[in-house]
């Protein structure tokens, strides 16, 4: 660690655009920590930043809500966290405790949260601040461009499958063979479900089985819903593919009181056909991330079962390019922006 | 009752026409009763038979599933009933308890049920015959008009609500105010939720709270998303509006958690974003009718806390003009023919 | 309001022994706020207070948890609530929001809370301090003395019934007609279920009948258990009644997947035969108030379905006589402090 | 296969006593199936019929109720099973679809149900009739002698543990390592749960790991509650042990809102003390095995992911031997009757 006072993020310019900046370190509020990051995820939702005109006034916003480093500043009004101790921050990351929904303790639906990287700045950045109530433990031992993933896509993936009501064997199919579904399959299989992972594609039937899937339906050339309906129904289909039209051709292929659970946010709707779902008693219900608490139980189950995201990895000057190529869906399968500032530190 | 060996029946004779026939008095086969019809409802549902050409060969068929009756004859290996029993039949009456559904218990979900007035002939008529495994217990001291209805639209919305998830004093919106919508208003006020009814003009509010709204939103006038939104949400919507824009439409006025339940199977498809399902945890779900002890549970919460169907009641002559009258959404508030076979028989 | 600089208090002053003090008023600290109480519940947990020694040093602890006022100071750091507005502290009355269960939002089973009476001063007084996150919006028209034994008996009952997975129609049944069973017997009434009350004479049955029940159990008379199972076995069975040995026996009177939800802590165990449990799948569960949020929901049900508790008032002169009578169980139903210190200060 | 008249079947002669007896080969009744036994599992349950007196008049029962076969004979009206067809029979086989559970869809829970070895004859022998309703698919692939014990010992713990509503990740600790216990810490592995095995002696350490334990204490040397304690309290401990004391022993092991799931039935009561259940809203519920749809979805997933019971076999005619030897708790971990009818058939 240097004496250096001032850090790099990397901040929105212009819609779509990343600039690398240098920013005078700051120090963290009541309740906030500093943390020097080591490793940041880009994920799709970041384009909800990126692709945003900077404000008119006032400093443009730093994206990245995949975060791991470790404390290096605590601020006034801080317990139980110390200097030096391993974190992560994700997507929700600060609940108000005072809406409706905190009050009954569903704090993932606070009607004001922290969003990183949104409401704050992120992790696009060696340097960042966080309140400590939407800190994650991370364990020490784990590689830090390998956890940052597990902490927006894991989680999501995680969540979503183990709420989701599914039962060891049942059908579980995965739509989507990227950043999330990658890690889907993963956790799906380790959760003891019949895997099935749905992409388009000859080409990826290996990797699907790779990654745990008991079976690979290749949408380009299946009837998806018609296959599915043929292995008895899927119990639960987790939408990670980004459209609605797609979402919606699979209701049928749900088993009866099947889920459809949608964790991708696709620009088109999901029109579905109601006698699907009257008949067989059939639903659609979205899933949004988690708790702190939550990442921490997605952290030790990948920990434990081995579950590891595919990352391509990139310093933070190449972060408009780790970007683009995301928004492309031409990385394999997760881009993580990993930090060089202690390197270049000791080097000062 | 008399020795007249023929009974007569309302028939599809062609696409949306009725047609009064006689037949001859059937012998219920194994495991069946044949029923002396008190009472029977007409619902929407029927049009699936009416609206259809009549078969090439064979007899065509008799619609209704909202069967109020008695027992006057027992086909072989039927035990438990007897003859002069009160009865009931709704639209599911026979599961198979072969198929993968019925081996796991979910009757409601078999995949080659009896279907009353489609698979089978039904209750527009003096007789039917039916499966004693569909039989409905109904009390002696019930009104058979008025419990005909509770047998479909009375069960659908009875067993829908009671199966959403929602809690004593949540808020529970119903949508639409017609046969099925004004019996779901008197059971979600009877099952101590918050209740809110939903339909088109000022004209209904009154009508709304007689039946035990707690509030009524005028869908003409208000915004009804808004409006639910204003009260913190509806953690169950009960669906049983004919549009799927319409259901679409209300989607963002559930709560966090919230629930869109659908019973209605309109022809237009239900189109969400997925923004709505995905922050909130929001979902749409479909639900069936329920299995023949759920008609009778149906049935004892009616007659226990004052539930009552209001009903336009027709002679048998006149099942063309029921029909006709439900179909255009005449009826106030729901249609039921009513047998005086007993009286005619007496008189011969 | 007057300059009056002390406040009174019913404090322990030896095990079972309470003493009415004078103490100076204090100021809130960072993020609570003082409040002017108006009445305050006697529960039975008190007695954990009640009969434990009064400390070596420091201040003699002042019970009581069902506490209803009104703001008249506001600590720093609190948003959201005014000097002057009605407010309820119940018994859970601050979550540390650090523990594993608060960061997973199970803010009830949080492992340091606050519980007023306990760890801080309760409501035998007529001020007490207490956290602005344990607080519960109290409406102006609700009667104070009627609405301190909603703040925990009420909520108990209130929560533990539609957190309990009995559905509408179904048999309910509640053991003792005491503080919360009272309460119960209304409530179990307005959520739609066939309600049965057990308790110990026949001159309970008239009671029974208005609050509600549809069917009364006289214990004495009756073989509870028997009994239930003759009207099909209860799906809920709620156990307020003082004794492990009278909840255990009622078991299996339990319906298939039937519920005993343990309310009431009583000294001797609850002491269950096996055979009872796993055939049909029966289940024992033990059920703690709720959050704010629920206590407020709880209020809202009481106000709009016209629950109300059965209750004794004394002036807090009497607390010792009321905490005695209440321990007999002789108190019809609850019996509540009701502070004049508003009219004693005009009179000063 | 031969011509032979007769089979051997191990009957009760007295309590506690099997006799080998031979008696003529029975024809199927309507809705029956006659099945060439292969093997069958001895089961604790067993006892309930074998330290029975045997019946004054009729013939004595043959137990067995973990049945391995294949068809050999149609009844008459059976549909949808052919002959040759591998099959299994376990505990429940085949409910009377009247009872209000049946007409619920609970068949599990009926009231009158065929249960094997018990209501009829079992599988202790080398040809059995069982209602086709009761059949369990069984692939051909499985050895008969492995998979017999899963369609009980199997079957319980496999949809116990899969019903008990943990998550992936989850703390599930096992208490027992005899015949359910092994199959259980397998189970729970592969459905992802973080799985503890619990059992007496440090000597089983080695075992438990191999099953797929990741923790194991040593009820001999350890507090087994305050060890779970601190690992954060288990959600589910599944209680296959034979004691009650020893059950409840571990209740205040379990996290908040845990669950004690008893699936074995000692002697003794389950005493638990309410505190332990109301503060952590913990709770004890029973688990009875399953549908014959659970059992084809055990023995599906036992497959897929290589769960296989731990067995010692025994012929036919050592019914007595095994049969004391699994009473003593001396077998390792599961005994089994294997028959060479098929065999002693073709040399005859």
């Amino acid at each position: 660690m240097t004496n250096r006072s001032t850090y790099r993020a990397a901040v929105v310019k212009a819609p779509g655009q990343l600039e690398l900046v240098d920013r005078p370190i700051p120090e963290p509020a009541y309740g906030q920590v500093r943390i020097r990051v080591e490793a940041c995820g880009v994920c799709h939702s970041d384009s909800a930043t990126v692709e945003r005109a900077a404000p008119a006034d006032g400093e443009p916003r730093v994206p990245g809500h995949e975060v791991v480093g470790r404390i290096e500043a605590l601020g006034a009004g801080v317990e139980g966290w110390r200097i030096g101790q391993r974190v992560g921050v994700g997507f929700l990351a600060g609940e108000d405790r005072t809406c409706p929904s905190c009050r009954q303790g569903d704090v993932v639906n606070c009607e004001n949260p922290v969003i990183t990287g949104m409401t704050t700045d992120g992790g696009y950045a060696e340097i960042m601040l966080a309140e400590a109530r939407g800190l994650v433990r991370v364990p020490d031992d784990l590689d830090a461009a390998e956890a940052a993933p597990l902490l927006c896509a894991g989680l999501t993936t995680f969540n979503a499958l183990r709420n989701a009501g599914a039962r060891a064997g049942d059908v579980v199919a995965i739509h989507g063979l990227g950043g999330l579904g990658h890690l889907a399959v993963q956790f799906a299989n380790k959760m003891g479900f019949y895997t099935v992972a749905i992409a388009r594609g000859a080409d990826k039937a290996e990797l699907a089985v790779q990654l745990g899937a008991h079976r690979y339906i290749d949408a380009k050339a299946e009837d998806v819903a018609a296959t599915l309906r043929g292995m008895g129904g899927a119990k639960v289909l987790l939408a990670t593919a980004p459209t609605g039209a797609g979402m919606a051709a699979t209701v049928s292929g749900l088993a009866a009181r099947g889920k459809l659970v949608v964790v991708a946010v696709p620009g088109d709707p999901i029109s579905v056909n109601a006698v699907d779902l009257v008949f067989g008693g059939r639903s659609i219900v979205g899933a949004l991330t988690g708790t702190v608490s939550d990442n921490e139980q997605t952290l030790a189950f990948a920990r434990l079962r081995g579950v590891r995201p595919m990352i391509e990895t990139f310093p933070l000057e190449e972060a408009q390019a780790a970007y683009q190529r995301m928004m492309r869906a031409d990385v394999r399968f997760r881009a993580v922006l990993v930090m060089n500032s202690n390197n270049r530190g000791a080097q000062v």
